[in-house]
């Protein structure tokens, strides 16, 4: 199948685009099979919002079609949905029917600092509220910043930074920036710099693009936005109790937000500092009605926390639902739900 | 459970408000049941879209919580959305847990009629393209508004009209009005008329709202968006044939759309001929890649159109999933897949 990169180039020309892109180049059966997002998924959704059909083949190796090209639909249980996210476990993906939207008329680029990442989410829990179509909204804390200083050989002032991305008409985009400097301005945000020209966008995304490149192991998880101002404040507290250096970045317009923590691969302490970390950070989110995992999929690494996600009761559901589809446990074993 | 109506009261006076409404006060488990739409569906998705978590009642007598109020998870399977348009046949939902919206700024209406409708749709279809926010646009074939200018003794040019109603800022609604009114032009659109007092939307989009009074017996259908033209003035022409008075009424934005029928119900023939256009209209819409409901679920008429619509591999897995979590058929027994 194609990756997203691929299908983007394919529709070169047309007018139209595919919005999701998970960062590597995926390939969208990937993607469909791992529910993947996306930076932008604040505007456009992730992979449960964009497939609109899949062609499967199950244990038993028949294909079978879902969903349609219709927009809606409510005839019968959504396999499309059973599917995307199912990692493999349910039936193997080999064709998709996606959602593709057409190319903005304009787009522009806002950047603005903080004085604390509490100020930051609260301007972006604003934004939200506000129901903006705002495409993109990512943070980065000051340990960040200071992490892409250094690896750029940037300067730019180390403080908790708001990066926005607004698509539309090119009065609806110049109308989402002059709203979003009001309310960054209530809550003290300064140096506001919002560009529409596609390479003046690039230099103020530049530090954005490279986070992920200044910082390792990533930790992602998926908020209620209402809890997430507290919550950052908590985890970023918690971090500081460690020795170990550690940054958080994130798509905050969903409540999405990654945690990195830079440490030896070799040395076992650090190792298991780090599992201890990421252990309250999964259960803080729990505990606040999030997600251990906001984006593509459980993996091996998550799968101990699936029964404090989701009980006992809906897990021995899922076990039902895998059993039923995949008896003799062919497709992707040992996946989501431990056997 | 709450019904949309008392929940949107409930939340008077917070700013925010739930945007599904199929019509009649329909209650919230039940629109999750039925994986229920709107006619604002074009902006605001349908109960797929806006249900974030459910509280489940087993057949097996246990309690299951999916989702979360996150966002966005991508972990283990959406039973969510399994259950969402399940019509208890897999579980009992007794909680939802729905995503609000912040009332909008500025809300306006526009109206405008076509030399047919063809135009009408391809309008549509434009403005669907140019993925403008539209909240809601309905069609109405000049049978209809006939049919209206009878019943609520109204004078409407009989012609096909479009009703469109735009959420957003005060400019933006002016834009989007604008832009609408322009790719009207274009399709031989005229007597557009737009209006953001309330009163005044209220008299543009009276009709609008006594469509359903005038009309009976309706089938829903829905379809992709691009093959929309093509496929109502085929249904038009097939619907010409009969001597039975028929309208059309779609909230054409999300490709779907309405026929009424005008029957003596104590006439076997008068129905036999209905039926029999009915099933050349599924026939149509499930072979331009669309679907025989499109809003509010199978029900007991159109379950014999599972078959052909996800054909019997798909449908025998569907089966499966009701035989793994309900395997003596006690939660609604009969309904979605035939026993």
């Amino acid at each position: 199948m194609l990756s997203c990169k691929q299908l983007n180039n394919e529709l070169h020309g047309t007018g139209l685009f595919f919005p999701i892109d998970p960062g590597a180049d995926a390939s969208i059966g990937g993607m469909c099979a791992t529910r993947a997002s996306s930076t932008n998924a604040v505007r456009y959704g992730t992979m449960r919002e964009n497939v609109l059909g899949l062609t499967v083949v199950t244990a038993q190796g028949k294909i079978i079609h879902t969903g349609s090209r219709a927009r809606k639909s409510s005839v019968g249980y959504d396999l499309t949905r059973l599917f995307v996210g199912s990692e493999g476990t349910l039936g193997i993906i080999t064709e998709a029917i996606v959602k593709l939207y057409p190319q903005p008329e304009a787009i522009s680029a806002a950047v603005v600092n903080f004085p604390s990442v509490d100020d930051a989410v609260r301007t972006v829990i604003e934004t939200i509220q506000m129901c903006m179509p705002v495409a993109q909204v990512e943070t980065m804390d000051d340990m960040m910043i200071q992490a892409i200083n250094a690896y750029d050989k940037m300067s730019l002032r180390v403080a908790p930074t708001l990066f926005f991305e607004f698509h539309g008409s090119e009065t609806g985009v110049a109308e989402q920036a002059q709203t979003v400097q009001e309310i960054a301005a209530g809550h003290g945000g300064q140096d506001f710099d919002w560009a529409t020209r596609p390479e003046d966008r690039s230099r103020l995304w530049a530090a954005r693009h490279n986070a992920y490149f200044a910082g390792i192991n990533m930790r992602a998880g998926c908020m209620p936005i209402s809890r997430l101002a507290e919550f950052i404040s908590e985890t970023r507290a918690d971090l500081n109790k460690s020795a170990l250096m550690t940054m958080m970045v994130g798509h905050v317009g969903d409540g999405n937000f990654h945690v990195m923590i830079r440490l030896d691969p070799e040395s076992t302490a650090e190792r298991e500092e780090a599992e201890a970390m990421n252990d309250r950070l999964v259960a803080r989110t729990i505990a606040a009605d999030g997600t251990c995992t906001g984006e593509h999929g459980v993996g091996i690494h998550k799968m101990r926390f699936m029964e404090a996600e989701h009980g006992a009761e809906a897990l021995s559901v899922m076990r039902q639902l895998k059993q039923a589809l995949d008896p003799d446990n062919l497709l992707n074993p040992g996946k989501i739900v431990p056997n």
